[in-house]
């Protein structure tokens, strides 16, 4: 299967380089790479975007300039637009997360989304808002929900990466072993309620099943592996042996 | 039900008083409030921090400093560190997204989480991280995957809300006719069918089911609201009526 192509992201009059930086950041950090911008307000290229980009030349030296919106997105099958407040209007408002999922639904290979986002302090116009298939609404706080260029294009970035990246990281780092097995878990269990039973733990007897059934709760919650059994089996060894070790044993 | 509790938030060791500004404002974009501080570099309080708060302040203002990261986090039950890159270690690795589901499932009302976040150069050194009960890591491009603390924040206070936040902004903003019955539709439909067949559309006759199917799918598609179908109704009549209007009709 085609891997999804990432969206392009369309910057309609942005006023700060370092915020064209900081979103070229975010926009690498989560792999998209297609930057687009429409009507810069100091022109391009802007010698402050670079350092604020923490390294993202290569999506800021791609970047391509155009007059306005509808040629930034003239070979885009599918556009969302960004709102900041959503006005009234006869247009879809869908979540980050509905977004991406209408972006994977497209047929693979040539389909192409644009994400646009709008001005620092205005965001877009609801004309220029109109502009898009669905209208993308982030969100957040009801009483202190602004977010900026580079917070906004994090959230988006994130929610391209949760949906299409690869399977997240394994479940254990640092233990190959992987998950125990069910004879594994026994074994231990079987060791551990043994060892307790001798030492007459599970007292009064009536109350022993009970008991039983916690102790093994515990353990069997915890999706151990089979290198932490061996640990935990080492350790019910140890705390059951004779102390100080008697010699000959 | 009781509303889940948000997490607690942890900066160790923060260098900068911009970047706990940013947190804060990030926090509270996304109704997180509790900002504890580890050691922050140059004392508490900071005059930078407010200014990049963006107006966080009661963000800032209740911020506590405590000297070590067990004593900051010895009312919370479940502990999240984050890795910027992973090591080897016997930890569980999970994604934001399973963070949050963990401290979800937790019991309601008294279970408090902790984030903690490590300084901006180095993150958390391997022995705070295995201070945790489990490691998130956030999924970025493994080739520019380092977020700064900001960022970090962003990601995991946009998925607490994505998760816990209310239902998504209606589907449609500025309509409250909510989806078209059925019956709307089928009315709409049965109109533009009517009037296409009296025009002779659907021609050739071998075609026409076909015809209509490909009609039908356009405007079925689209979950239209009931005032989306009144407009249609009435641009299908308007484009059907003689033109220039013939008097008394």
């Amino acid at each position: 299967m085609t891997a999804p192509q990432p969206p392009v992201v369309v910057l309609v009059a942005p006023q700060l380089g370092e915020n064209i930086g900081m979103v070229a950041r975010a926009m690498l950090n989560f792999g998209i790479t297609e930057l687009r911008l429409v009507s810069p307000r100091n022109g391009w290229p802007n010698p402050a975007a670079g350092p604020a980009s923490a390294g993202a030349d290569q999506v800021l030296d791609r970047a391509m300039v155009y007059d306005d919106i509808p040629t930034s997105v003239a070979d885009c099958n599918r556009v969302f637009t960004t709102a900041m407040t959503v006005r009234r209007m006869l247009k879809a408002i869908i979540t980050p997360a509905e977004a991406v999922r209408q972006t994977l639904a497209l047929p693979p290979g040539g389909a192409r989304t644009a994400w646009i986002f709008g001005p620092e302090r205005t965001g877009l116009f609801s004309g220029e808002v109109a502009m898009g298939d669905s209208v993308i609404a982030i969100p957040t706080n009801p009483d202190f929900g602004s977010l900026n260029l580079a917070m906004a294009m994090t959230v988006m970035g994130y929610e391209w990466m949760r949906q299409t990246g690869d399977t997240p990281p394994a479940y254990l780092a640092g233990d190959e072993t992987g998950p125990a097995t069910r004879h594994e878990l026994e074994g231990l269990l079987g060791h551990l309620e043994a060892t307790l039973s001798t030492r007459e733990y599970f007292f009064p007897e009536h109350r022993g099943p009970t008991m039983r059934q916690n102790v093994r709760n515990i353990f069997q919650r915890q999706s151990l592996t089979s290198a932490e059994v061996r640990t935990l089996r080492g350790v019910v060894k140890t705390l059951s042996e004779p102390w100080p070790r008697i010699r000959g044993t």
